[in-house]
């Protein structure tokens, strides 16, 4: 077995994140931060911890960081927030997830808002000068872009793009699904109001994770109410952050789990595991380059990416070629992976491509199975 | 230390919880049912078997389980999806924790709809001749029943007021974050359109995962979006349950430590952790009321309780309480619970109670420790 679908899920995790998790959990898994017993308070500590972990991280003392069960669901409090605050002409990247496109559609077919993707080249460059026309035409309430494409891996120029939006003063939110513990990147910058985190991705933590880092001084709306241990008799969220977007029970073994990776991640470094997980997307690259029955998408030599690759096998549909490499034991994922937008753009629609992701764990073991795969599904097709 | 919050959250969990949780996630962590390969399947095989399990123990085969994060997610999903296909008149029972209440403000404050709590006599007891009095002068869109509260742990007669309900048509969500897997209903019911699971209370498995059950014959809007990993072209969502209502990556690590607890509770059966809590819950309250300085709160002992008792300490309040408990060891919640509409109710607002909560893993150890610490208090109030 060979697992090439870590932009689905980074699997495995570091052994530190399984066996804290377990312990943790089993000792101190009392209810967290809402009584004032030793095991509450041990696991309120462990959540402020794991706190700024996430603000070393992304450099972000001054932002406040919102933990949340899921990316997807920080992107509905974030866009449908941001909406409710009156946004109302809104940009997006050619490579959004359904978890951002899916969000803005719900308002677009009532004609609350419109949607308009972001300038960028067929050489897939994001291309300011055209943006800055396209902002001129029509002012940008609220700029999303996905760090790096869940389909192709491409990383987008955000600083520059945000720069550019809040010459207008647009609200600006960066998806780091694929991106965060893996791209230095400064979300403290003022330019950046919000920025995501999926914890199972490439923070490497487990799943039922996740969560974002915000400007304190936005008012942003609550789209999702409930408990908070907190201002109980107040029937409206409290007013402070974390509290206003923090409804319900944390899922204090996730938080656990994320704990043990962000440490590992600031043991290894964030550079580091770039550097590694590029070396393997090269790796990847060379591999598949190697057979002429499949073809790369989206890759441009002058762009950055991180460890995602998507390709074709010649006339064989992806659904199918998904099967052909799951009977030889590789995990891929093919499809649309949630961004048909992404395929539009790039013209792999409506069939999509096979995906293949990497990181820093990937061994020379899975690239030989990749390879012995690939050999057999050449001498059969 | 001994742990009496376990209406918070059950602690500790069966070993087997545990144990399974990090042995699932460690071997077949990978990508839940979006990948052909045989780890995506063995993780959407766990999936389904755990849906399945759900069905087996609230005796709604014909009903159609949805996964969400936490309990509060899924009430957010079902109250404001219910109230965004028009319910105006809204009825609630008097214990509603802020997990109902606080999304229903969130449209009452703007006169979108009227919020009525159910009556109920001072001994009590659903007053279901006065209900239908209430019912006949404001007919009901929606009921919404806790089916224990959180704060005394009376148990609602769902049953009853739901096919009351059901003679003006409402739409009935039962919230059974304090009963599922302990109290035997049959959720199956006609009368009984939503009801609401808390995975890491009383159904003993861990944080991060619950979900609710639906009559698939209802139209829910989706008030949150994202990637299903399936029908992925469309930017509405799937028309399908439960993918309508599963966006985003589910939490593959609590869902096995869910599965271990439901087969955990499946071996004990519901009647014998129901009889053991009322065991607990017995002592519990013989042990409480042989203090003169402890006055319990809300107990008629001709009602139906699950293990949550609230007290109060003569002349201190809640809060200070809590630090006396915490310091001899002793792990209760003290205040409102999250639940302040229950104290109002109940004349212990503003200061609220102190919670003690058994469930069939408290032990006669535990019991002989609160006395200790009661014990030590009395001596120096």
């Amino acid at each position: 077995m060979a697992y090439f679908d870590n932009a689905a899920t980074t699997y495995p995790k570091p052994d530190v994140v399984y066996s804290f998790m377990d312990s943790f959990y089993r000792n101190y898994g009392g209810s967290a931060g809402r009584g004032g017993y030793a095991l509450a308070n041990t696991a309120k500590g462990i959540i402020d911890e794991t706190r700024t972990l996430i603000q070393e991280l992304l450099h972000c003392s001054a932002k406040q960081v919102v933990f949340t069960p899921t990316a997807t669901i920080a992107l509905n409090m974030i866009i449908q927030g941001v909406i409710a605050g009156g946004a109302k002409n809104i940009y997006i990247s050619p490579f959004e997830h359904n978890a951002v496109t899916r969000v803005l559609y719900n308002y677009e077919r009532r004609g609350q808002i419109t949607v308009t993707e972001l300038a960028v080249s067929q050489s897939l460059e994001y291309d300011l000068t055209r943006i800055r026309y396209q902002f001129d035409a029509t002012k940008p309430d609220f700029v999303i872009v996905s760090h790096a494409s869940n389909v192709i891996g491409l990383v987008a120029p955000i600083e520059a793009i945000f720069e550019l939006a809040k010459e207008y003063n647009a609200i600006t939110l960066a998806d780091m699904a694929q991106t965060a513990g893996l791209i230095e990147i400064n979300a403290g910058l003022e330019t950046i109001d919000f920025a995501v985190f999926a914890g199972h991705k490439t923070l490497f933590g487990p799943t039922g994770i996740s969560g974002f880092v915000m400007k304190p001084t936005i008012n942003l709306p609550s789209i999702l109410f409930g408990g908070t241990g907190y201002d109980s008799a107040n029937q409206g969220m409290p007013n402070a952050i974390p509290e206003k977007y923090e409804m319900g029970t944390i899922n204090i073994a996730g938080v656990a789990g994320l704990n043990a990776a962000l440490k590992w991640i600031k043991e290894m470094s964030v550079e580091r595991l770039f550097f590694e997980e590029e070396k393997r997307r090269k790796r990847l690259l060379q591999i598949l380059s190697s057979y002429d029955f499949l073809t790369v998408i989206g890759n441009n030599e002058g762009c950055k990416y991180v460890g995602i690759v998507s390709c074709l096998l010649d006339a064989i549909s992806s659904d199918s070629a998904g099967a052909i490499f799951a009977e030889r034991g590789i995990s891929v994922r093919t499809g649309l992976h949630c961004a048909p937008k992404a395929h539009q753009f790039l013209g792999t629609f409506p069939s999509g491509t096979i995906r293949l992701s990497v990181n820093a764990l990937t061994s020379e073991k899975d690239f030989e199975e990749l390879k012995n795969a690939l050999d057999d599904i050449e001498e059969n097709l």
